[in-house]
């Protein structure tokens, strides 16, 4: 891309935490960006490189305060890496400004306002901004990504979750309420933050299911699956923490509705389904995704399996929770926004081993 | 324990490998039993030592060629450590010299031999011994361990599951036809043959499902959920590799018939069921159970959580697939035959963290 | 041991953190004490199961303030499990009270208070106590402890690298002033408190040296080497993180005065050193050791290696950081108080893998 | 880069291992190379996809039989990632053929084809190639890799080690008879052989020292070092074994021959002497290298602290194994042999964390 042409100007508000880190590293290798802001809260006043010293080398930029005149002044598109409960009171004053938003929080990816209340227990007042949201799953939101002014991007969890699920109820092949998500998580999914929990004295070589029939992931996956099946969905949804930094792997369960489909007939509708997704890898019959295959990309590797046995779909998904889960599909979705190439500065294929 | 009393004279055949060792380490403490034979195949003419340089200093034993004379003039019970297939061959053998057999492979697991021929694809012709041969699982078949002269020691899977699940079809408590096992294990499951998938460099940071609709713990797991349902029962079971050395944790699902009850109902029956069981420990509610919590131990904690929103109930449980999974297990099944303390000789207290 | 046999009363003040968690756990299997006494600061009121709940089956037991009088009246000993600079406040009164002392920080270790001061930033006035107090590594400092009040134990870099030096210092093997501690831990050692370089996010599939040329164990191995070698020794110590939970390895080098000896010669020696030290093992020529071998056992493990193309001797101590390197090696001390066996109540065997 | 300028063609022979799929990974991303030819000996016959299935969608060769006529139909340049001893047949009739080589094995790194037999037990008669060829270290050997048709690319332990050593033994600022190196490396560079050692189970959670005083990367060292510093070199190198998959840490110790040099002089002289090598970062006093800071990157970070209480300095230098160590460094020394930017085509920001 020739020098002359010239490059996208962004933010990044909450960029000492990983998914700020994501960004950076993503964007800054991006061919039609150029990062023009990194803000944040507790961290405003250092450097970037005093947090991640190893980028100084490509990254040197300082952290400034949040100030929305600051930001909407230089960037014509800003990322928002925050806590829940903030990118809702930021979002509306920046969209004023005449900024495109991509927020990764849970902030914008209710189209209902109540059951994000009900669920994070935060109040909200800016339905209007809210109405505008588009879900940031490129997958499936293609078209109304291209005229998106702000973006709720998916959870790490619904994320693996809906691409395992959505050929199934988009086409109608499963008994929906039979449908049952195990899930998986590198326990970088829970931020930088210090927690005991996630010490590696702690973590390391255990495995556990935390939030059993209350997390919160659950009712944006019940969202989205409903929007796909035409009638309301509930899903049975529990994470475990897996004893290692990245990936989730989604092992999705559900009853066919006709009991004459095999392995290999479902392989077909996956990739007929995902024909225009660059980032979906159907797997051949009998292999099984890896999450180490995704990891530092923003690939979903899917595997398909019918067990005649029993008359039901197993459906695995793999993914980088912190690129395709996170910071990766925002940078997805504003390429579909801008009408780019939708794997533009986005990597293709993990280190290995 | 005074000196006087006589211990128990014990034989491990195939003491080379994890289930080896750990037998070796366990039956080292244990104050009513010695270890009078240790055997193997390509380890023989090898001290044990050799092997395992850590324990050089407690365990002074040659690894001998497997010889059945040998063996059954020093020892009063014979654990057999060995792939599937070979048991069959050596416990005929031994029982008619005199030993009590606890075999670890699956052999011996069996009470449909027809079964175990299909999914192990080997054929079998020592059905008077099979016929005698007890489930190793003291939670449930206690009693009929007390005069067994042959064992088949559950596989790591079946125990994690079966311990969750056997209160819900005992009682009739769900819809056996919805359960589902979404399973977990550490890579020691895999046993100390060098296998490229299991090497550090594959498998960290890495979390995979495999034998998807296929595993060969189905049928075992399936055999003693309908003995304890009285009718057929099919399970939907699906193994995970975690990156880690030990521990399998089992989420376990199913649909419950009564939808009037709550968590703490099945706290309640839970508890009743294992109240004689003192290695297993039923969790407060809303607390999970998690693999680290078990290394090192026989304990098997489980959790229950009652997803009043699906009809389902979530049951967790974790061990320690070389311990409760495997070794200590079978010494646990050896204390039942025994008439002592079921507890005699086993950890109960794991290492933390 | 018989039940009529009247236990130690012991008190574990700083019970929360890993230093308490292991002793307690050693503690409750050790045949000849009894725990009288939970307490803590931040944790007391609350049940010790409630911080592990995995031990909820054999503590039953509060964690109550703490209280020098309370503590006095039902503890003959009391092991100190707290921050730096506490426990030479409590120690004194404590002491005046009739308790004997374990303490796990670094408060009473130095003979110098001037040089704990220097490095610690913690004025002291204790310097009575302080000259009571027995620097706790009994394959050292056996004779002493046997009529010891009041114990510094030593830090776990400082117990697995003194007992690689030792045999070279004390029989002046060695160009003292060449020596290199090149150490290494796993991330257990930097506690349970919640920090962000010891998430397993930050820490798994990472290793760094800290501390570089001037870490607080520094001076606590050169005061016990000077003991050692009859004069002023000053070390080169290089701590690194491990990315795992439990283990210390300890390579060090040292030029050797003698160009004739060869490795045989030195594992003669040093067998011979360590002869009434069942704790310690010395491997054959050409075998080193693993941090998994001592993994849950108060066992070190050395190996010796001399190298004629540099005339070095590189000897490898391998122990597990909070047992060898804490926890276990207090009650190996208390043992030695008792005048117990030393090995009383200390596991020997580690669980392997 | 414009698609009408012809990309160079290149094969890699041994494509199925580690060094292999680093090679193809990387050079399918490289603006300037086309891959025209994949070779193998066991996995000839097979798709490179079907040995790594999540690199599919964008690799689609098969594996070919290795034949000196073929490659050099196809290919300008060729990679030998073989096993040692292997290369040094294939080069001389590659060579002739006019290509020019890469090799990744130990075969084209000594001037001194003696001190190779002697350490690696493989004759040699292949003399006249050796002499050709050139270490492919970049950062020391730049100018004469410019004119280098065949290439020794270093081991992944002498690039950590040296790139930590040569400005030391340039400048003549150490005592050369004290360096000592104590590296730690990931399990990755064991390759993807299975070995019993390299399993999960057994290096995870373990730490050890291995080939103590006789690892074959020692001469290696000492060839090199001895060039810098004109006068020959004896260093003592220990390597150990990381419970991680990539990356190395090399703690590098030697007395300094002039007392007053402080650490920020060295890292004046460190800085000056990597001017111009764009994958070497020097880092600020104080900040010590962490692995994963390289891992997946062509980068070198280097640490330095020089310690007034011994007279010694310590260099600390982080590298990934298998790209810098190994693949990335042989597509560096490419780009130098072709007189393109050092950087082409290599990723300098790992991803984090």
């Amino acid at each position: 891309m020739s020098e002359q042409i010239e490059r996208l100007q962004v933010g990044i508000v909450g960029a000492s935490g990983y998914g700020g880190v994501q960004l950076v590293r993503l964007l800054q290798d991006h061919p039609a960006i150029e990062i023009a802001y990194l803000g944040g809260d507790s961290s405003a006043g250092k450097n970037f490189a005093d947090l991640y010293p190893h980028l100084a080398h490509v990254v040197n930029l300082p952290i400034e305060p949040i100030d929305v005149v600051t930001i909407a002044s230089r960037c014509q598109v800003v990322f928002l890496a925050l806590p829940n409960g903030l990118a809702c009171e930021l979002a509306p004053q920046l969209l004023a400004k005449g900024c495109s938003i991509l927020d990764l929080s849970a902030d914008y990816r209710f189209s209902d306002l109540d059951i994000y209340s009900q669920w994070y227990k935060i109040p909200r007042t800016d339905r209007e901004t809210a109405a505008m949201a588009v879900y940031g799953l490129p997958e499936l939101y293609r078209a109304k990504l291209a005229n998106a002014k702000i973006v709720g991007c998916p959870g790490c969890y619904p994320t693996a979750s809906l691409l395992a699920l959505s050929p199934l109820l988009k086409q109608g092949l499963i008994d929906t309420n039979t449908a049952i998500i195990d899930a998986k998580s590198g326990t970088s999914g829970g931020g930088r933050q210090a927690k005991t929990h996630l010490l590696l004295a702690e973590a390391d070589n255990n495995f556990t299911a935390y939030s059993v029939a209350g997390h919160r992931h659950t009712p944006e996956i019940e969202q989205i699956c409903s929007d796909l099946a035409s009638h309301e969905v509930k899903v049975q949804f529990t994470p475990h923490l897996i004893p290692m930094v990245r990936g989730i792997l989604s092992t999705v369960y559900a009853t066919i509705r006709d009991p004459g489909l095999v392995t290999e007939d479902l392989i077909v509708i996956y990739k007929a389904f995902y024909r225009s997704s660059p980032f979906v890898r159907i797997l051949d019959g009998g292999v099984y995704p890896q999450t180490k295959w995704a990891a530092g990309t923003n690939l979903c590797y899917i595997g398909v399996e019918v067990d005649p046995r029993t008359g039901r779909v197993i459906v695995m998904s793999a993914i980088d929770n912190l690129i395709k889960g996170q910071a990766g599909q925002a940078i997805q979705c504003l390429n579909a926004m801008m009408g780019w190439d939708e794997t533009l500065g986005l990597p293709q294929m993990s280190f290995y081993p």
